[in-house]
């Protein structure tokens, strides 16, 4: 439910007067994303999403997500693309906020994920990555392993926000992550947040990814141990080993994976319940209560990590 | 920025399926709008809005508001139309709300009013106030002087929520509207609501008004009185005497305002005040602290009474 920042009327003009797209009809907020603000645009040439970047967003990372836009998309990946300013720029500001205006895509996302969803979703993926190899710019992952010990320290440093015993699995689980965390798997463009809100679909075919901006250079299969953890697992908390091995076999159908990145699944797995249980456990605590986006709960990442950390073999996902 | 209830994807293709508006392309939550959830739809057919009514708006007043809709739009005033299924009605059901879809209106609200805005205003508010008349169904007002009351009350339960002094000046105000309220004015049907969110333009021309939701049959001079207190204030809390003004002119060039209806216009801005000021109140102090939407200051409110308190004259409104 995000519109953080309101544009006045004649703000809004002066700023879409730098770009050729044509008379505004209309301009409506959209109640997605958590990180930024979100409209969409109709105008006399089509429709568009216009983002206003909010503080969590580094204005010196933009460059990266929205050339890494602008590579995707001419390599036919189903991809917001950059609306460049008759200058030539796609990046400007207004009502003080760093601002772009993307492509819209058609598509809704899937509340309820099939197997067939995790199928697409795996093909995509892949297909991204390899169109990802000659993407000539690198941003390191912020939120892997090195980032994790920060968050859980300043969340433990809020006075009774964590029991004991949770506390102390955290911390035991994130030295054996920093120990253990893998160094030379196959790297690239990874998306880093393949949620299913993140996912658009036309029925059951994959019309659209969305939202790169945790983009960056990380292991491949750290995208799949993110995407195993958003969309395998059912809201009962049960894993779906039948939409991870489609998941799996979706992403094998177009890259293959080495034998490491297989072998590194579990251990990637957990890592990507911490990361995304640290961040929601931040929020959760430090939030204003006034927020526009209600804080998820950092407990579901929790299960899902105890999941990871009982895994003897990869079979256990699906995978031979 | 409301979003209150999400639509399941068999859901929604399920009901979409009861209208022959096309094959869905996006479906986006709004974040406009208070009381219900609004999404944007885009089909093969183009664009509308699906409004999901929640608990504020009682089911039994739903055909009313969507037959004025049907009624204003036949007869050209520019609002949302309500479109009806492959079996005729507007209304029916989805994620356990009652829920339509309507056209899409083009157009922005205007974020800093000016007084063309308020003009244009006038005459499309004079012009529903016509087309109107005809309308065979009627609502009570139930947000007029007999229903200030339990909302004082309900505020004034709450411990150590309104300063003594208000809450005195509060109630001798209410039972001087409730002495003075007038029963003899020109009647029909009005919109109530409207304030600046609530009606687009493209550049200076008015393009539609929505959200009926707060439509009734109470006097037409009322409808300026709100609109009085919700377009010719800056910012600043001064009264800008051209917008109302214009405001006046605007309607008096479609619909004429008889001696009595000016006559009444400070008494019923002073109700007008007392009735935003007393819901605002009332969400303030009872509004949980998660809800999407946040609470709207009513101490606006208060000044813009006291400022109808001390209009000796309809010239003070630039009224002659």
């Amino acid at each position: 439910m995000a519109v953080y920042t309101e544009i006045p009327d004649e703000e809004l003009h002066a700023f879409l007067g730098q770009y050729a797209i044509g008379r505004l009809i209309a301009c409506k907020g959209i109640a997605e994303g958590i990180e930024n603000s979100n409209f969409l645009l109709v105008t006399e040439t089509g429709t568009y999403i216009l983002t206003l970047y909010e503080k969590r967003v580094k204005p010196a990372d933009l460059p990266f997500f929205l050339a890494l836009m602008d590579h995707l998309a001419a390599r036919g990946i189903p991809c917001p693309t950059p609306v460049h300013g008759v200058d030539g720029r796609a990046l400007r500001s207004v009502a003080g906020r760093m601002a772009a205006i993307v492509t819209f895509l058609s598509g809704l996302w899937p509340r309820r994920p099939t197997v067939l969803h995790c199928q697409e979703l795996g093909a995509a993926m892949a297909r991204m990555h390899e169109a990802g190899r000659d993407f000539p710019l690198e941003r390191a992952n912020d939120l892997s392993v090195t980032g994790w010990r920060p968050l859980l320290q300043a969340s433990c440093r809020k006075r009774g926000s964590i029991a004991d015993d949770l506390r102390f699995e955290l911390e035991h689980e994130l030295k054996l992550l920093e120990r253990d965390w893998p160094s030379a798997l196959p790297k690239g463009v990874i998306h880093a947040d393949l949620f299913p809100d993140n996912v658009f679909y036309e029925g059951e075919r994959l019309s659209g990814l969305i939202d790169f901006y945790f983009a960056c250079t990380d292991f491949f299969a750290y995208d799949l141990a993110v995407a195993l953890n958003a969309w395998c697992f059912e809201t009962d908390g049960s894993f779906n080993v039948t939409k991870a091995r489609r998941l799996f076999s979706g992403y094998r159908s177009e890259r293959s994976l080495a034998p490491a990145e297989i072998e590194a699944l579990p251990l990637l797995a957990r890592g990507a319940a911490m990361r995304f249980l640290l961040t929601r456990l931040y929020d959760w605590l430090y939030a204003p209560k006034n927020a526009l986006a209600t804080p998820k709960n950092p407990m579901e990442y929790v299960q899902k990590m105890r999941f990871h950390r009982g895994i003897r073999d990869v079979r256990s996902y699906g995978l031979d």
